[in-house]
């Protein structure tokens, strides 16, 4: 291949990503593996480099041809300085100037984010904000990771720590979070906190077609939720609901501070697709104010699992037009 | 005076303010008069011009040394064409140009945005945020007024609404809001909410020091309210408290989405000084999650009633710098 690529990584506790990406969002060829936790960073780092030069060997594209990679890794990150603080995920990671190190590693610019920032560009970029305005994504998955793209760019804040939308309080007082705050959206409306909720309930007494399930000791999934609900669970359905309806209230609060052109919603929960999608929509319509020239659209995410390294490649790309302005390379 | 100028306006339904400022945000002269809102559009618009314009001649500024104006007018507006839409206070505005026609009456540049946003930029240009990086204002007044200053710029938003805090949704299913929501911060945390839920709830029975003033139809403000406090009233001091709790959410809820480098608290409720500040920030930091490094500093408002017109020069100064960039220019 000639075409010119970008490299864009998705960096997990669990597997890393690696993929090719063109100058539209296309996907060329994609790989992953397992991330080695308990390798040093510089070893991670290599095995990371190694598979996207293998990517290009097979692929038989020239070095010349790739304009730089983007990283997408969890964090907390120092954004001026390139480094993953920590991570919960990557034990022996702490104050590791990954962006540099891939840099080195690669001979390539590398731009860095984090990964629930870097989907969120992804889906604005390539999936479902392309071509839109201002976007909100929310990942409704393991938690609720958020990413906000304002004039082509993702917010990060004067501290770094923009979009962390899963912690908006929707409920004083509610759920405790495992971040320290009572009632964040997080606690209601994620794959894995509905499920939990459900199980919750039904370890309380409720009565449930998953209540079997919940006796013999099998875990519960928003999948499994859902399927329940299909059958008339009426446990399920007052859980489902509440969920969306507390998300609903957080965008009718994304609505008011961003004023987004459009909000997605992506992750384990979004693949329920209209069942949370429909929803979400009503309980919007009835939460939000009477004004309706200003309220954002609500979409399922478009791209899957690739959002992370679609994005990843965006940024690389975003990192191109910048140095060398060109209306094609913009976003 | 020879040193160059601005024009800040500050455009309300009651009286519109006019102010000369300089390249520092110091106010040099200001003035004001009653809005006639029974005229025309053009004729209000002319009374304005006409109070700048005897600003600058009693000031002997001579015209070249005007480098524009600033106009902080109640919308909703249209930023695109310059325009007020409507405004609740201003019966016959209905999709006014208000920018052009102020433009060519004055034969300047004018730039406008809405009151709120010009009152925040005052206070990140001048005021509390000065110096600092991205800032949020909330006016506790009438309503919450609030204004989002990201990267020096007002974020506008894709459909023209960002920053409406005011309306945040903090109470599910909590109290009604003249915008058709429930439970929006206004309702629990501006300046005449807080005075109209005392007075609710001594008519609904409850026992306080101004008690005799709701039956004698006295209308009770928010400085009475802090008054009663002093003197240890139970109930102001309940409804107080629940303001700066409902607040400090809010703020939360600010923090996970602008991540700014300030807060700032302006409008009557902040005249109360650290009776307001003190519990806010303690809720605040009661209510946020562990991580410290990115919390908001949380501070009042500086300018008190000046920064709307501090701000609308600031607008203008700041359109000066874009067009002739020169880094004593950008705020």
């Amino acid at each position: 291949m000639t075409q010119p690529i970008a490299i864009g990584i998705d960096f997990g506790g669990t597997n890393f990503k690696v993929a090719l990406v063109a100058e539209d969002g296309r996907v060329l060829v994609k790989s992953s593996a397992p991330t080695d936790t308990t390798a040093t960073p510089e070893s991670v780092i290599a095995q990371v480099a190694n598979l996207a030069e293998s990517l290009l060997d097979d692929g038989h594209i020239a070095r010349e041809n790739v304009v730089g990679a983007g990283l997408g890794s969890p964090g907390p990150l120092d954004f001026d300085r390139g480094m993953v603080i920590h991570s919960v995920n990557l034990p022996t990671w702490e104050n590791v100037p990954v962006r540099d190190l891939l840099a080195k590693r690669l001979n390539l610019p590398v731009a860095l984010d984090n990964d629930a920032n870097a989907a969120a560009f992804g889906e604005y970029w390539a999936g479902a904000g392309k071509g839109g305005g201002d976007f909100v994504m929310l990942t409704l998955g393991t938690g609720l990771g958020a990413g906000v793209v304002l004039g082509g760019k993702i917010l990060h804040g004067h501290y770094d720590n923009a979009g962390e939308l899963g912690h908006m309080i929707v409920v004083p007082g509610g759920l405790p979070c495992g971040c320290g705050q009572r009632g964040c959206v997080e606690q209601y409306a994620a794959a894995a906190t509905v499920a939990r909720r459900v199980h919750r309930a039904i370890e309380e007494g409720e009565d449930s077609l998953l209540s079997p399930m919940v006796k013999e000791g099998v875990s519960i999934d928003a999948k499994t939720v859902v399927e329940a609900m299909g059958k008339g669970d009426a446990v399920c359905k007052r859980i489902w609901d509440e969920a969306c309806t507390y998300l609903a209230i957080a965008c009718v609060n994304i609505q008011h501070a961003f004023n987004p052109e459009s909000i997605v919603l992506g992750g384990g929960m979004a693949e329920a697709g209209d069942v949370v999608l429909d929803p979400v929509r009503s309980h919007f319509a009835r939460n939000t104010w009477r004004l309706e020239s200003d309220r954002p659209h609500i979409r399922l995410a478009a791209l899957g699992y690739d959002a992370g390294v679609i994005g990843a490649a965006g940024l690389a790309w975003n990192a191109v037009a910048e140095v060398r302005p060109r209306d094609s390379l913009t976003p």
